[in-house]
């Protein structure tokens, strides 16, 4: 039976990539139904993400191009199985509620698989749908200690991919290379600007014309991961902090939706601190 | 010397286009710079645009690419030449002044030949730039007359391209026919709402909460050419006719620029009476 | 105990107005919050909304007022009571879902008191919120017995406000004079573009760069009521009409929640076809 | 004959004000055209912008209303006279180019009497447009001499807004202080994202997917005075530096015609280190 596979490669810049790419994919029969490239000039690498339907193996299909392609090359050939999705949170209820309507509708080829957060809050409402609530408090514990917590509590679902749907913790360095390349966040301003808390408070203050909210992968330095999606609202002078917070709501939940759209689609590449998005 | 050449084709869709194309490319040592691509599913036609830098003839290319891509494909090879605009307009100047002034400082790969109207009006402020200023007056004249003559004013300067910046009379079919897919114009309005005469009259009527502006291929059916570029700005109660007349020429003349920078830069290809603008 | 009245004034302009109305405001002891005007120099009609905290009755204050203004006046003084919300649906989700959510976290003030559809998809997910649902099948009836039902079913809970969350059934001019300014409805388009049916195919067929929602008032002209919000996103040709369509619904229910918003906080004003929102 | 008034109150918040500023105008049968208030909660400022017609003498109207409002409010009645506005430039032409064309062509009740910038680059095409052109060329000087001799060059216009159109110097304290509140910045980010150097340099390297550009009055902080206007447009992986340089010359400028026609308009107070735009 006829299989859909998404191709990700990421490899040295050189003539005649395409070309040896599709060359593969043409002996093999499989028919490319959409296809992107990109070449970064500043580090000379090349990316490309194309979608391709036939009669092959995943691995083999790897293999294959692997072989075709320079030393130093990263391929991925992703099967169209559901993913399987974990959501962090603590109190605030916008970007989960949103998650757990597009999940209940089927909106994606992706599974909630559990929801965790550090208070109790949250845990009726995720309940009405259906969906496992685990509260992990981090009081009296040291923040190793909540982590490991976390993360036994986190591996238990094998996520592919997890999503802090407004936690509002600090991850330790260790907690972030566990799941590395796989944790989403939402950044209630328009990084960079108005890094670190109260970005609300920050931009009522300065006095913008304008608030905004970033999807980031999350790496080591807070608030600095790459960047997937930023989206922004007028604001005005009538409006005050707490007016704006309420206003930017709806841009974050909007952003991290479609953030996490292009990253269970396999649409999102990193290169270096920044994403390559087709 | 190394010569920078766009690849476009639109061909029937079939299994190893890109490998075909691409094979083309590598033989001839041409190096891909960008790429895309698109497989309209309704026509089953494949689109594709490539920028490549090598050392080989357009003629020579064009035949070769023919030769390995099915039949009823078009190709063309067009090189880094200058384009040369022609610009047609009645008496409002925004559009023509925010293109005469990107013209005057290069930000294009083309030059603008000659200004023509039918009123004196922008005969001044065109002739400040050094432009020639034709005035082919409507009156007395038929409409077949009329575009005799402008046909006879524009065809000398031989345009690749002809920019309708406000130009407020209606085209006979005979004219578009004779510039087939080389007439942009822009619509002040968000087509296609409010088709036709006065959209600003319409618009404020309807009490909409956002106008637009929409910059069009121009076809033998008025308003309804395929569509390049649209973008909107909010308005709201406080704004009449006049008002909003006002802030559209804003959005009228940054469309139109997008419009026809890609369409200068070769990004726009025709798809039936829609666009793929890469 | 003080009390927040929001005064709603529509009457004939003339000089002295806002003089006649801050003196009843003054002399009342009242503070003003907030206050905004509008003159339509096409009907001569003057608009004001005004909040206001202090000690008085709201009767008394609409009858001070109606004193003090022209004839012909219309004058509305509203406390801060709960408003009471009815949601109709058909099939479709994602409306209802945003809505349901912001309503379980108490984001108004307001209680959605029913969901009444004319199939049972939405029960299941509606029940989970404790929110009574109904099922008015069509079937086998003639569109006014359906009416005449669904009418009984509504009026039940004494709505404020009645919204059209995808209610997919034509409605008489009957059942719109009967909820006469109390009907909130999501077109999927950006009227006036693509009224009726299918409006993504209709944009996909003509090529649009973006699509749009709006929320308007319901009147007996189908898709013609007075605008109260709007909103677009950019599409491009790589999207077919289901593409867009499913992109189509994030900006949909963005553009019913703050239409909703609008009105519950009576920021939203009639004149003629249009409306004047504060 | 009937004159337009524009009267700028900003005064300490209090009950009654608006009755007490309506009661003036309506005993000097002036009519209310426009009126906008709002109340700077934090402060505990109250801010007025009305616009009224009638038969009256500036100072008249300002002294009356002084008398009837509370100590330490500032008042101004501005008539409709021509603005006189200087533009600064360096080498850039975008923002020179759309606000000479504006001018040309009469968009604003105000009057471009000179360019004056330190290099000869832009005389040229200022000259076009019969504007006077003044290099001040700060070769050789040290920052207070350069500025001495600008601060003669601009003081024989008088002008009462200067704008600096890409003019890329720091300014000293002393000059800004000599022209306090008259001097509006194009800042090419998003502020306060990427302040200082390099912007859209800054903006690559981080990966942003949105760039913007901000409108703002000069204060002695450099690119920290309060913000007029701002406003955003989609970036991506595939546009470098100069690109996005090149893509965000088109949002500098509209942003800042959108920012002067404002100030020219007396739509923009001053409160604290923020603006309210009526």
């Amino acid at each position: 039976m006829k299989k859909l596979l998404t191709i990700l490669v990421d490899c040295p810049d050189q003539k005649g990539l395409i070309y040896k790419i599709t060359s593969v994919l043409y002996q093999n029969e499989l028919n490319i139904i959409k296809n992107r490239e990109y070449v970064d000039l500043d580090t000379n690498r090349f990316f490309m993400r194309t979608e391709v339907e036939g009669l092959i193996d995943e691995a083999e299909l790897a293999a294959e191009l692997k072989e075709a392609l320079p030393d130093q090359s990263w391929i991925s050939v992703v099967s169209d199985r559901k993913k399987k999705l974990v959501l962090l949170v603590t109190k605030e209820n916008h970007c989960l509620g949103d998650l757990l309507v597009r999940n209940h509708f089927g909106e994606w080829n992706a599974d909630v698989k559990a929801v965790i957060g550090n208070y109790e809050v949250l845990r009726n409402f995720t309940e009405r749908f259906d969906i496992p609530y685990h509260c992990v408090s981090a009081e009296g514990l040291s923040r190793e200690e909540h982590e490991q917590k976390m993360i036994q509590t986190i591996d238990q679902y094998a996520p592919d991919c997890i999503v802090l749907a407004k936690y509002m913790r600090i991850l330790t360095p260790d907690f972030v290379k566990h799941y590395e390349g796989k944790v989403i966040n939402i950044h209630h301003s328009f990084l960079p600007a108005f890094i670190g808390a109260q970005p609300y408070k920050q931009a009522y203050d300065r006095g913008v014309k304008i608030i905004g909210a970033t999807a980031h992968f999350v790496n080591h330095h807070l608030d600095e991961g790459p960047i997937i999606c930023q989206n922004v609202i007028p604001v005005d002078h009538s409006q005050n902090a707490s007016d704006m917070a309420r206003a930017g709501k709806d841009v974050e939940k909007m952003v991290l939706a479609q953030a996490l759209k292009l990253v269970l689609e396999d649409k999102v590449l990193l290169s270096g601190n920044k994403t390559v998005v087709f």
